[in-house]
């Protein structure tokens, strides 16, 4: 859980840094930002802010706002609707800083970041794909993927078919997809 | 139809004008640029230069560079595999410059942009929505819709559900969608 005042704050750190990065953003779109702690009280190690752009009943897109070396643990997005929906694919594109993703395949034997020791027993993807502004890499439906910004933050844009958070698999037990806020 | 040398020359012009708008894009995406003359032999007036990001089964992402006061035309994205599809959604957000983009509604009575006059008869929507950077607007399956840069040219994204461009219905009967280039 958050309290009311760490949301906010992060709030305001997250709208502050995106447009210090020169993103585009209308004054409107502050209300856009959510803040994803996903129950584990660690929001500087793990967790995510994300300004959503869109999201229809077809697409969505939002902008991932991540403090240094914050790092968001290992999901998948699953088929629903009896697999004729076969899962949110995402695209991830660079927009500042440097964003690094896992997903399966050849393991990478030094990776450039180092995700929470005690959240690692939860990984078992180890492919590390680099992203720089204006690299772009594709995440198929129902695939294994953790991600960690360098050590400056990063920001990236994740473009996706129907957006489904609230289904999201998560490998650590200990996660909660929704964020509860508590007024002190 | 495009001579391969205006081809080139249009491809190089928007190659250059992304780049100094500060799109971040990598040198790979420079085959990615696709030229609309839509068989008009027009270009300057109608027409469009288009960065395809990627298209994915589900999704994709262009960007739509447009010259100094270029026009394209009233078209539609009409629904496909026997109305299972409900047609392409796409999400117009404002990169650069001023974009005028026209879908039904109430008519604008002066607006902001003047298509050439001799396309002015294959044109029934006129309700006009100025996007500017940082602006967005989502344009419905099936929904009538123009659009036009304002004087400096415009950059915008295209974000949308599944591309499927070819099978736009446009209202000139002289518009041809795939563009045909020849060599002198």
């Amino acid at each position: 859980m958050l309290k009311r005042s760490e949301w906010r704050t992060i709030r305001d750190w997250a709208w502050d840094f995106i447009q210090k990065a020169g993103f585009q953003v209308k004054e409107k779109e502050f209300k856009s930002i959510s803040v994803a702690d996903l129950g584990l009280n660690e929001f500087e190690l793990t967790g995510l802010t994300i300004l959503t752009l869109f999201e229809t009943e077809w697409i969505g897109a939002k902008i991932l706002i991540m403090k240094p070396n914050q790092f968001f643990p290992q999901h998948k997005h699953p088929p629903l609707d009896n697999g004729n929906f076969p899962g949110k694919t995402e695209v991830i594109r660079g927009y500042w800083g440097n964003f690094y993703l896992f997903v399966p395949g050849i393991k990478t034997l030094a990776p450039q970041v180092n995700p929470p020791p005690h959240r690692r027993k939860h990984i078992d993807v180890w492919h590390e794909i680099k992203v720089s502004p204006g690299d772009q890499y594709i995440i198929s439906p129902n695939t294994w993927h953790w991600f960690q910004a360098g050590s400056q933050g990063a920001i990236v844009w994740s473009i996706s078919s129907r957006v489904t958070d609230i289904e999201d698999q998560f490998r650590d037990p200990d996660v909660i997809r929704k964020t509860v806020i508590v007024d002190e």
